[in-house]
């Protein structure tokens, strides 16, 4: 019967790689529905056992430093390599309708245009959490489907870079020369979390400015303790106008790969971040839960405020809070 | 009636300063006794007004660089400057009896003499956050009973800077020169929190060694973003063997405060580590009732054991351990 398992349709059609049957669960996962929701989750259940066979890339940069050209660029290698490749975003700016600046096709036009491709933009939403999640969602639906490598994009907003760190295998930041050695685009933060630093538009007049760039901060990196044992990030040139580097930032892409899976970290940081999701997923909904009940928004605000005005401390008023859970406060 | 507002006369007592009544209430405080432990919040409830007065100032570094020697050395200029000191500390790694070496007294022994100093050890248990928990209290007892300056200190294990940090107004991280440029204790993470690091043991033989690391230091902390648009952090040099440094390091905490206390950067940051206390609190205490709640821990167990499976996902997982609370699943 037609419609009777939309879900295990929807399944066979993204394990075959249909592109509209990937696009439109990940719309259904999107949705604001709790009925399409739920026929999305259910679709992403049943492919778990899909899920987890493509090399996550996360790649984050200011506007200006030239994300989607070098995405496209390094697309486009990656297809003529034999591979299918997803760009995803994260990018809790993006409005409702209208748009993402991030995946949008116009920026990436020949790649769009590869049936090997597959381009997305951000869930538009607003909040940080809701947007990483659906992206992690259609992340997994890429792989079910098929994909050899997906690249997840950010412009890098307040925790967006904490964000894909926290769901790819290897996280590069885009940067250019700035006007002395600095380089413009690093967050703060960032630079803990970056495999890879890509000193972009290093061509032209660029590139003496862009190589002393990157001489600076290798030595400062090697200044740095190193993240784990086997890798320490490494700080790249590229120019897309030129093509030069993409292949060299694939190459370093390739190496971390390789030596994590021999070392057992690539698994280990997989089992890591799912478990992490988990007990982010399980947090956010047993505080949402909390807040949802009667009165209690009221008495935070009004507690927030005594904290301030140092008529109560923090742990008085969150003794009161979880009263309503606990009865009386429990030991810590 | 003695005993009658047992709690009151200790709040009297802190306010007065009185070095036995601020070191018993710091022990109930700490104390796995339920009854202690109400006795110890009630005392510190009604000094909520009294609280916020004091400098914290947060001090992490690994064993065998000075920490010691070098809290010794400023407490000592502090008190000669007129102040009262309280030295406190976070050490999860801190055995039941025995004691930590941190805050410890024989390692300061001439401060310790001192009246107007204050030294207490961490709290035992092994878990950082309930010692972080009972560190902050301390603090805001040392606080109400006067103290100008409290210091934090921690040897840096896992996520103690981290909890420090949160705490104090001023965090600096103490370092020693290593074989080469490296400066040996920089822990991944630590230089995004320190608003100064301290080259320790720069004197005979190791200064050109110091001052070349401090040199190094600051040209890669010039490649970084700063924290905020007033600071930028600090390399010092140090050497509490000549009581080279110590002066300077003060120095820098005072203008440190006094760029903060213009551009409201110190109020904005206290409230606002008030604030995340609370919430962290708050998100602990659900956490921990939930999990207590039956067959919760043997649920979870068997769901991660699913995920790292890929038989199930994180998102699949948590909407089932959330159903217990939520009923269907909310909208993210």
């Amino acid at each position: 019967m037609p419609g009777a398992d939309r879900a295990g349709d929807f399944r066979a059609r993204i394990r075959r790689g249909e592109r509209r049957a990937i696009a439109r669960a990940i719309t259904l996962v999107e949705s604001a529905r709790a009925d399409r929701q739920a026929l999305g989750r259910e679709i992403l259940d049943g492919l778990a056992a899909q899920t987890g066979g493509a090399l996550r890339v996360g790649l984050s940069g200011p506007p200006g430093v030239g994300k989607s050209s070098f995405i496209e660029a390094l697309g486009l290698r990656l297809i003529e390599a034999g591979n299918r490749v997803a760009v995803l975003a994260v990018d809790p700016s993006s409005p409702v309708s209208g748009g993402s600046i991030l995946g949008d096709k116009t920026r990436m036009e020949r790649l769009a245009r590869s049936e090997r491709a597959f381009i997305r933009p951000s869930p538009s939403g607003g909040v940080l959490g809701g947007v990483a999640h659906r992206t992690r969602e259609a992340l997994l639906l890429c792989e079910a489907a098929g994909f050899q490598v997906v690249i997840v994009e950010t412009v890098g907003i307040g925790q967006s870079e904490a964000a894909v760190r926290s769901m790819v295998d290897f996280f590069a930041v885009l940067l250019q020369p700035g006007a002395g050695d600095e380089l413009q685009g690093l967050k703060k933060g960032a630079l803990e979390l970056a495999d890879a630093l890509v000193v972009n538009k290093a061509d032209g007049e660029q590139q003496a400015l862009a190589l002393r760039a990157r001489a600076e901060f290798e030595r400062a990196l090697a200044l740095l303790p190193g993240r784990d044992a086997g890798w320490r990030p490494r700080v790249l040139a590229a120019s897309a106008h030129t093509g030069e580097g993409v292949a060299e930032f694939w190459q370093c892409v390739q190496e971390h790969h390789a030596a994590a899976q021999q070392s057992g970290a690539f698994a280990e940081q997989r089992r890591r971040q799912d478990r992490e999701w988990l007990w982010t997923l399980l947090r956010e909904g047993l505080e949402r839960a909390f807040l949802q009940a009667d009165g209690v928004a009221e008495q935070i605000a009004r507690l927030e405020a005594a904290v301030a005005a140092r008529q109560t401390t923090p742990a008085a008023a969150a003794a009161e809070l979880l009263a309503r859970v606990d009865g009386p406060p429990a030991r810590r």
